[in-house]
């Protein structure tokens, strides 16, 4: 390729890009930057660049700082594969694997990480740009940010299995625009894309797991979209987590375990949580926080069931069974149409002898909770040590000891004003029903009745 | 790369790339036309190319002429910034700002427009073929149009507010199939992407935004869709229009202001509008109009609160409140499980003292409109000179003077034998009874009468 | 590009890609191999490759065999054209087309197929691999794989139209873990996309389509997503099917005719249909068979009419009216928000004087219909020897001679203790309502006595 706006990391004269990948790719933005010199006469002169990195191993020891507009980074190959499965393996079974490591065009985060330091020095891209216009259309798609290792944290699970290392894929810092993450491989970092201050990005199609958090929107933002990806964080950290946003959509998702959460809003208004899948081993699925209002969470499948995989068998988030799989604090949110599975082990709900609680409303009002379906089932829980077995084996598990009894909406005292129709019987519906409307779904016997 | 089929703007022999990108690209397609000897035999002989342009400013002062099939013209950065927001920075202050203009992979239409030519003149991109079979697979991925400047229109308004220039990022004249549009960044076109007759069309994870129009699906067609972009016309055109449509799937969109109208839908039947986050300024946001039948709209997340930014104050798209937030015109139509939040200043409804409708059906019969929930409140409208700020803090704005009173159905005399269930009280829903089936939402003291 | 891991078929040493691309994809990948000498040192070690094709005709006769992870193969072009509709064209215009062929990257299935062959055998790309870990992150990106022909089956009809030829286009035989496929033509293969136990999967924004069956998820799998996609087979075959899995999630994809089916799922639990587009010329459209539980089919529209183009008259799935056009075997499933159009010659229902029925449960408990809107239009169906025009105009007639009786909803005996919400009045659904529980879709004259 002639222009001198397309780069390779493997041809650029600067640096090794197998030893560190960060010192060539900086190399390369001081050179997009030397030749930015166009007073953007003529309407044009900062077009950008696109950097490319071929499928390869390239170690990252110095942190990229990405602070222009319009650069792409592409790769490849996403190289995702399960490190996860690996590290749970015996050491001494190692040797007859096929590989180890995740692939494609694969950036190894080697950043030194000193433990008070700040948390964005540990991640491998560091966008941040101050003044005028806000940062525009950075491009992330189709390689591979490998944290390659967790770290002991104290708690006596294998270090490997921990979710903490302090590293994160990329850390956005300043008020940006139209950013595009795109194919991405993101694994084994405690943070996998981390962003402030978004406006109309998006998050397409990545495959982001096996991370301590996976997509975190902070700060304020609006208009973005998290759409079609395959996530799953550790089980103490967020696979979605938005705040301040307003407009945000999040759909086609296909979220699995073990995530605290597998999406968390705080403050988060007006935007959309439909039509995704969400797994996940713990209650507290879908949490929306600090005041959520005017959001619609619509035509998702929530499916709550028991860790399968001996390793992570005893860790959960801390959250107890009647703390809700869908928990709204906010005013005037709506819920329709959502499919919610419990799959649940009666001798194993915590505390022993409650009831589980599905939909949870605890402060606000005007929420709308309608034809909502919820399924519980009473299944004694399996495990094994083979990760893929298991969960499908558990997955496809529908034959339990019988139904369980469960509250499918709960409104605490705190909220009032709400309506709720047909998600579930006068007895699974535990409410203030002079402080809120309702409408029981029909049972055999009542809608008996309503035909003439 | 070797083969013959693979294009670079930037090593073609002829023309200047930089100085006229369109007499390039039109000279590459004589090139690959002149290379499409072979008469099929061998059961291959045409395959078209790909035409890369690699991140850099092109000017385009040549239409691009394409009649192959399987040409894909691909870039590296869509390139996306707001030259909204950088024309309403005072001039004085354009020498602090890091860049002023889109980058990436950037075409800037220089074509010259005569105001009374055939539209189709001012397009970037021309594709027509007659004769059989319809062109095929033509593909546009990851680069940026970018109209550059609009004109005065007469209104007053700042010329570069004015949403008209007479030029259009794509222009397909013709019946084709099977096309794909992904990755594109348009901007300050009057039209972004115009197609006529499309079948099995996928406009998919574009940004499209600050043009007149950004998405017009012209004549008639079938079987498209419109997933997963970032949209936003200008106050006077269209984010996404269809004409004459069956089977469109349009979802996972997210539509943003300002927007005549975010979704508007001419005879139209049997597709979907489902799972969009939609927000407007004015009412009028989606119209399904002149007939269209039997389609669904659920799902979607619908927002209209007022202009919080200060060049745009007073402008609209002419329509007052009992417009309807959603109009319906036509038969069969299924409205289902969407939320609606109108963020409404009382003082500024139109005209003073009217009631704002939601959900307007006009004419036809046999809607079916179920599980809607809207939610209106009365909030003080706030202004700002930063697009951006402005637009966060009013998305963000949740608390008002109290609810405002609002008609969430309004059903027309010419309209009938609809059915509205669970999206409105008694008073909310206005039409005529002993024509049209109704199911109140239940409110607090006649849900009580229902538990037993 | 210099990195040793960019291969370009058209420019590897051994063999001849436009004669046997697959000998060249071979002995690219024993090159791959060679070079995997490295035993993980340093944390890395294999990470894959990127194999090239640039846009042309590539025959394959040898079958490409896939074992290792983290490989990519891209093209730049779908390539999509309809071959249908040139085949049907008389011979004696042919000369008259503009091309006959597909195109784009377009690979040109040539293996001899063998009657009694495995049926893998006549798979373009075969991916194995056993033993641990499971071989993960192939890709597949933007060619075309083409079949060709279709050959007689017997059957009488057009040889080219009976969507039998013992070819599949890409074949995954072992357990497999986070492989894409993504922006894929497929066209003219028996069978498109067969994959056996996927975890993790993205097939995503593809056109598959004019293929004896396209996306056939084998086995058993978890947390995959189908999204996006245009996709068609033909009317002996599937479009989407799934045997055994768990957390998959269809979204948002635009399946047209003809297909057997438009989405068939075997002893599938807790995944999600939700807001597709499906369009089908006979019942059956959507098939849960084989105790499928816990699904959520929400949002999504269905059509079912009849076929228009002249050479498909008289063919179909076999299935006659009564038959459903969603059909559910299983538990606990969720059928919420659904538009159905049935559009139907009433001169042509089978068997004669038969009621239509929309939806069926034929087995399991449990199960929750609700808010699903059902139009049945009776239409005189209109034919044509135009394949676009035909289904346009069949798409767009909305006016018939009147209103079509249907059951909306049929629950046989062998099925219990479903809930049916505002899916059909009184007369429309029919079942044992001592064994189910039932609210009907409020009429005018029943709605009436609701307001106060």
């Amino acid at each position: 390729m002639v222009s001198k706006n397309c780069y390779d990391v493997t041809t650029w004269p600067v640096g090794n890009p197998y030893e560190d990948v960060g010192e060539v790719i900086n190399a390369i933005i001081a050179d997009i930057k030397s030749r930015q010199t166009a007073t953007d006469v003529n309407e044009g002169g900062k077009p950008g660049a696109v950097i490319y990195i071929p499928p390869g191993d390239y170690h990252l020891r110095t942190q990229v700082v990405i602070d222009i507009s319009y650069l792409r980074i592409e790769g490849s190959g996403h190289g995702f594969t399960s490190s996860s499965i690996r590290y749970n393996v015996p050491k001494n079974e190692w040797a007859d694997l096929h590989e180890l490591w995740p692939g494609g065009s694969r950036i190894l985060v080697d950043i030194p990480i000193k433990g008070d330091a700040d948390e964005s020095k540990g991640a491998a891209f560091y966008i941040e740009r101050t003044g005028s216009p806000r940062i525009s259309s950075v491009e992330f798609s189709n390689f591979c940010i490998d944290g390659l290792h967790f770290n002991p944290d104290g708690s006596g699970i294998h270090p490997e299995n921990s979710y903490r290392n302090g590293k994160t894929g990329i850390y956005v810092a300043s008020a940006n625009d139209s950013f595009r993450v795109t194919g991405m491989g993101l694994v084994y970092l405690e943070h996998g894309l981390t962003v402030y201050h978004a406006d109309a990005l998006s998050i397409h199609d990545n495959f982001i797991a096996e991370c301590g958090n996976c997509i975190e929107l902070r700060g304020w933002g609006q208009a973005s979209k998290i759409t079609d990806n395959l996530i799953g964080a550790g089980f103490n950290g967020h696979s979605i987590s938005a705040q301040n946003h307003g407009g945000l959509l999040i759909t086609a998702n296909n979220v699995f375990p073990r995530g605290a959460s597998s999406v968390e809003l705080d403050g988060v208004t007006r935007s959309s949580i439909t039509n995704n899948r969400l797994h996940s081993f713990y209650p507290g699925m879908v949490a929306l926080k600090a005041n959520c209002s005017e959001n619609l969470v619509a035509a998702n499948h929530f499916l709550r069931d028991h860790e399968p995989w001996e390793p992570f068998l005893g860790i959960d988030n801390g959250m107890d069974d009647p703390y809700g799989l869908l928990r709204v604090s906010g005013e005037s949110n709506s819920v329709i149409g959502n499919h919610f599975s419990a799959v649940i082990d009666s001798q194993r709900i915590s505390p022993p002898g409650a009831t589980p609680v599905i939909m949870r409303l605890v402060s606000g009002s005007g929420n709308y909770v309608a034809n909502n379906h919820v399924v519980a089932v009473d299944v004694r829980a399996r495990t094994s040590d083979s990760c893929f077995s298991a969960q499908v084996d558990a997955l496809l598990t529908t034959t339990g000891s019988g139904q369980l009894a469960v509250t499918t909406v709960l409104v605490e005292a705190a909220s009032s004003r709400n309506t709720v129709l047909d998600s579930g019987d006068d007895a699974q519906v535990v409410m203030d029903r002079a402080a809120n409307a309702f409408r029981p779904t029909p049972s055999i016997s009542t809608s008996h009745a309503t035909v003439p």
